[in-house]
């Protein structure tokens, strides 16, 4: 029989293959640093594979306009920057909150101001959603704290555990039942267009935080304090409790109010400038 | 000989080998989404294998100590959020500057506040490269153009270019010589604790995007006007030029300055808050 006859050569091609496979993948991890950043930076472009419509995500007549735009005195321009850096300068990561309720409107003006964000291609693939119920808030307690105590005791190991004692946090989440509003920021990863087409979402990623960078500072101007957490495999369980579409992931959960009476924060401070600031 | 009387068998065994190794991959693919998500926001923890050191990033015995805070009457926060959302509403995202200088003074504000932000663990793992310098500043606009030119050309493919046609972008970039300021924000993935082991900086992706977000507030606050670009593939040649070490990578590059007296922008509108937020 012919395969009988020419084992040897079958046998041999064979482990040239498995060979060449491992030499292969040994390579693929032997890049060099900067070839990898450079391909983690086309992770974006891969994304858009198996994508074939190309109308545009804005209107192809898109008119362009006269900026309006209005120059402000030197003098004011520092004065206001100086303003803005003690007020943000203030701000606080809080973990205990009063109960005190919170006027809707100033939450309202909070997400529009969020929603003055830039993004990608103009996409603004956002959606804040607001949480005043307490049935509502104390269910989404029990999936994080359920979570969360996994986290804690086996997920996270022991490094990241350490680096957090400092900060004295653990799986007990008080502030989300005791908070008067919670915002949960999704990124929206794609959306529909009204053809039924998808539409991609550029660097979703970056401008989700982005707009979370501003939601924050609109909640510092307006006197209110918060927590910027990211809860750690809740994102599909508060997703499906919130209703909320597949094409949409959690990436930040906000309790939003009054600090406790006697709420305290760990004895932080920031990098000076010339810590955080390089000069050409 | 043993091998030539039994060869089948070792045949027969790769043949396992290679037919488990394929298996195991095609499964591998087929996680449901909603594990591929857990999955994908554990990411972060992997990044901590092959870490020992189990020192806290913070210091062990950090005190803790009552929050310094005042509240201001609910009449004022409505108002002061409703004028923040105001300046913030009027905020443009431009690609034509003026070549007017601005006092240095304010940058440096901008930028103290950007370092306000939140951070995973406080780890603030941010720098802001700011350049003033014209020559580094046409080093930087040959380097991105270069690069911009091949991906649109090649790399970006139809749907993407298709998608910022209505924006009117090329890979020609004068700005970047036109601003008299480009603030560079690069995050750093680690840094180095005083006995020289490493630090890790949990959420620096977040962390970054939510500093720039701070950042963007803060230049608009200050009446400047700025373009939040995120240069494709340049990272590696622009740490060279800038001296940054392998631990940063770029991630933002803002032209910071007043507009051109003929700038123009697209006329695009935001979504309303209906379509923004969700409530419970």
């Amino acid at each position: 029989m012919f395969f009988q006859l020419y084992w040897q050569y079958f046998f041999a091609g064979l482990i040239l293959w498995v060979v060449i496979k491992i030499v292969f993948n040994f390579k693929k991890n032997r890049f060099s640093d900067d070839k990898k950043e450079r391909y983690e930076q086309l992770e974006g472009e891969f994304e858009l594979k198996g994508y074939r419509e190309i109308q545009p995500a804005l209107p192809k007549d898109l008119k362009h306009v006269l900026l309006n735009w209005t120059k402000i005195p030197i003098e004011e321009s520092l004065n206001r920057s100086k303003e803005f850096y003690k007020i943000m300068a203030k701000r606080r990561t809080v973990r205990h909150f009063s109960k005190e309720d919170v006027p809707k409107e100033i939450i309202e003006n909070i997400i529009r101001t969020a929603g003055t964000s830039p993004s990608g291609a103009h996409t603004e693939p956002w959606t804040f959603v607001v949480i005043h119920n307490n049935k509502k808030k104390q269910k989404i307690r029990e999936i994080i704290e359920e979570e969360e105590e996994i986290n804690y005791k086996k997920r996270m190991g022991t490094t990241w555990t350490t680096d957090l004692q400092p900060l004295r946090t653990n799986w007990i989440k008080e502030y989300i039942t005791d908070a008067p509003y919670l915002i949960l920021v999704f990124k929206q990863t794609y959306s529909s267009k009204s053809d039924g087409s998808k539409k991609l979402h550029y660097y979703n990623d970056q401008s989700i935080s982005i707009a979370t960078g501003i939601l924050l500072a609109a909640i510092q101007i307006a006197g209110l304090v918060t927590l910027t957490s990211t809860p750690l495999n809740c994102g599909p369980a508060l997703r499906n409790l919130l209703r909320r579409p597949k094409s949409e992931k959690l990436v930040f959960l906000l309790p939003v109010g009054y600090p406790a009476k006697d709420c305290s924060v760990p004895n932080l401070y920031r990098k000076p400038l010339d810590d955080i600031m390089v000069e050409f």
